[in-house]
């Protein structure tokens, strides 16, 4: 059993939080965040390939992926780093262009845990509720879930 | 009598509507957004003196400037550009250094109106309720309203 994803909405709120533990230090899951070459290995539902285009992990830089399924349509996502304080916390905003405008902001902490374990519990807060139900509805849940077990397996093979 | 600020809030939500028409087109409107040096001109309460220290307002830009009054304390705010669409449309994080991570995400619509004139929708979401209610009892409305009216007289020179 991986350790599980916590999601939780209030209604009429345009957030949703999220919380999910990992038995990986602090700065493994970060740099997991980061790295551009480690963060294409995890990031999104199983059976996608993504490419990372645009990547500058700084406070005020930026980052754009693609994902693709074999050699089907590639989907488009882009955003700016808004802080990147190593270890402890990102800020960035998030925007899926299948739906350009609908952008989100994000806010990461990462908290150490005894053991050489780790907590991230982050907010996702989206510009309307329609947009984040919408967000929700599109497989967000199973996405996330994928996507950690996927970081749970790369944080073993580093270890 | 100057045009009116609309600022909108619904109790439990993080965020903040606000509406507000300029008797000048969209394209002068939205180039004292864009432009520094025009920017600095019109931003925040009167009294201030704005010193823009970063500033590349293209879509994955980021902004900074300080705000001080005589010879006092500087006041240093900073974001990132996630969208900058000319004449219609920009996204943008928000952040008072003297309140480290309390960001927002501010949604700027630039609508053109008949007779040469046009309005600024803004919707600005931040990752609280706790966080928004600060923003506005910081004096959030008094801020707005006197920058718009220095926007106004900045545009009638223009003109």
């Amino acid at each position: 059993m991986s350790n599980p994803v916590v999601i939780d909405t209030v209604p009429g709120a345009p957030y949703a939080d999220l919380s999910r533990e990992f038995d990986a230090p602090v700065e493994a899951v970060f740099r997991a965040h980061t790295d551009p070459d480690l963060f294409a290995q995890w990031i999104g539902p199983r059976g996608l390939r993504t490419t990372i285009t645009h990547w500058d992990a700084r406070s005020g830089g930026g980052w754009a992926f693609e994902q693709q399924v074999g050699d089907g349509e590639a989907f488009g996502f882009r955003g700016t780093f808004h802080t990147v304080e190593p270890n402890e916390l990102i800020i960035q905003t998030f925007e899926y262009l299948g739906a350009p405008g609908e952008v989100s902001l994000e806010k990461l902490r990462f908290e150490s845990l005894p053991g050489g374990r780790s907590r991230l519990v982050s907010r996702s807060v989206m510009t309307s509720v329609e947009a984040l139900e919408e967000m929700i509805a599109q497989g967000m849940q199973q996405g996330v879930e994928e996507g950690y077990q996927k970081l749970d397996e790369l944080l073993q093979q580093d270890g």
